[in-house]
């Protein structure tokens, strides 16, 4: 394991507090607890949207909360669920009189807690309503099963956007919704990574090898074979996505390609380059285009093609709205 | 070699194919040539800043041009200059009657293709300035030896900021100069990275080693030999900057934390932390810390530590000002 570190039970805790010390006045922690992780910055009157998840994704999960965006984040251990009762502190410090969005990834652990943590301010009066992020086709046919990845960007956009524009909790939700019914995200990987605690990677890939649709946590693809060339990889994931989710001939649509940690950037734009040939051959417009880390798995090398179809003007402006976070700024 | 391209030979172009597709209206080429990378927003009467270098390290060079930061970048392919011809052609695209200010790293070639790009544009009676960027104490006792690497954004938003402010050549070019003095970088590397059109890496490192000093394109560092803690890393790489440029108790510095492409942005607020600790001791106060990658060599694991000390308040207001480009925003 080559990784600039302390202890490895000691990752979470000091990424934190790298974290909050370059960001003072930005973001904080409360509870004396450093994985109750909040915007220093409360809009009141304002919904507020709290995620969660694992370490190990950044800018994934805390990146997104800033101005515009989220409100919150639950930061759980490396690749672990937060605590039901840090995202239950997080809520009681981030909820202003509108509501709580709890926005996160398809997964078992938080889904429970954050549905524990629900429970608990809905017994204080706090309105609360949960979705989820379920956009990796190639993770189970059934959509309802499908884990959250990149994609999940999407959906904090248009939340955040909604929700700064002073929305009610339930138009907030409808615009997550309709990020989340018009996006799709293909990934695969080129290398496995690490968990501190582990100290070696969970699988193995030959060094000609690459694995189409893996997870962001290393969960098994559709197939382990040759590595591709961008455009062949371009063509199958493009494929993929536009079967589940066909997009028409003058349609537009939002472009995300990402870097699973230890990919290149000169690498994303290659692929992003194969993306846009293939797209412009099918007359599909890309209104906009992120290339970048966006949600990644440490450094394991890779990356993920997001697709969100753009089915009204309000999905622009939402995707346009300026964002300012610790992690990533639009203007 | 693990990369998601197409042919090795047209890495370059492609890569730079897919960000003029990606950025339509911010950027674009000039004489039918690819490499030539301008601004599509020049703005009449401002001090142009160009600035160029071989393709790998992104967002270095081309990533920093855009708005409040720099005009054009001549895009040599990878680890290699640009031609004087390029820089030249860029030269006449963006200047604005101004003068032109050459801002790059200290490296052979780049220093002779733009030393004579210079002496084409004289010929016209286009002023020009030069200045390299030479931060990493580690590549030589001499100052004037020494290689450019990440630090030289520093430089970058100073001389943006002074030109955007509309200050004449020689006042850009002095902030650039105050940038670059109160400048130090250290960096290290973890694993190498590969050229395309080579195909394996230029140097080995074992498993659990790492290489202190070594270059961005995996020139030789000072020491190869056991991976070191995060906190001992900050350690010494401190002691390595502060002795070559003192600074007292009680006075300010800006902090870039950078990654060199492949480490995970998590480690890389784990050394952030160690390094708040060091500075803290020493009752060093950091003004504004940057995080991220910044001067990267493709895949290769490390990162590196830059230290700028602020001796005014202009340099402040210098570092503070926003800027947006494609690959960079502040607000």
């Amino acid at each position: 394991m080559k990784k600039i570190i302390n202890r490895p039970e000691d990752y979470t805790d000091d990424m934190l507090r790298g974290i909050y010390e370059a960001n003072k006045g930005k973001v904080k922690y409360v509870n004396d607890d450093l994985r109750c992780y909040c915007t220093a910055r409360k809009k009141e009157g304002k919904v507020a949207i709290i995620t969660g998840g694992g370490t190990g994704h950044l800018p994934l999960f805390l990146g997104y909360v800033g101005e515009n965006m989220l409100d919150g984040c639950g930061v759980g251990s490396v690749f672990q669920s937060p605590s039901a009762e840090e995202i239950y502190n997080i809520s009681k410090e981030v909820e202003s009189g509108a509501g709580i969005l709890y926005l996160y990834g398809n997964y078992t652990g938080d889904i429970m807690n954050f549905d524990m943590a629900s429970e608990l301010c809905q017994m204080e009066g706090i309105e609360t309503r949960s979705i989820v992020g379920a956009d990796d086709v190639n993770s189970n046919k059934d959509e309802s099963k499908r884990r959250g990845v990149a994609g999940i960007f999407f959906m904090f956009k248009a939340a955040g956007a909604a929700a700064s524009s002073m929305k009610s909790l339930d138009e907030v939700l409808a615009s997550a919704e309709r990020a989340k019914r018009n996006t799709r995200t293909v990934g695969f990987a080129l290398t496995p990574c690490v968990i501190p605690e582990v100290g070696h990677p969970n699988f193995t890939l030959k060094d000609d090898e690459m694995a189409m649709g893996m997870g962001i946590h290393g969960e098994p693809g559709i197939w382990n074979g040759k590595l591709k060339t961008a455009d062949e990889i371009a063509s199958e994931s493009l494929d993929t996505i536009l079967s589940d989710m066909p997009v028409e001939k003058g349609e537009e649509v939002a472009l995300l390609i990402n870097g699973l940690g230890a990919t290149s950037v000169e690498e994303l734009y290659i692929l992003a380059g194969s993306v846009f040939k293939i797209l412009d051959g099918k007359g599909i417009k890309v209104y906009r285009t992120f290339v970048g880390e966006y949600a990644t798995s440490m450094e394991m090398a890779g990356a993920s093609i997001s697709i969100m179809k753009i089915e009204s003007k309000e999905m622009k402006s939402e995707l346009d709205m300026p964002v300012s976070t610790p992690f990533y700024t639009q203007v």
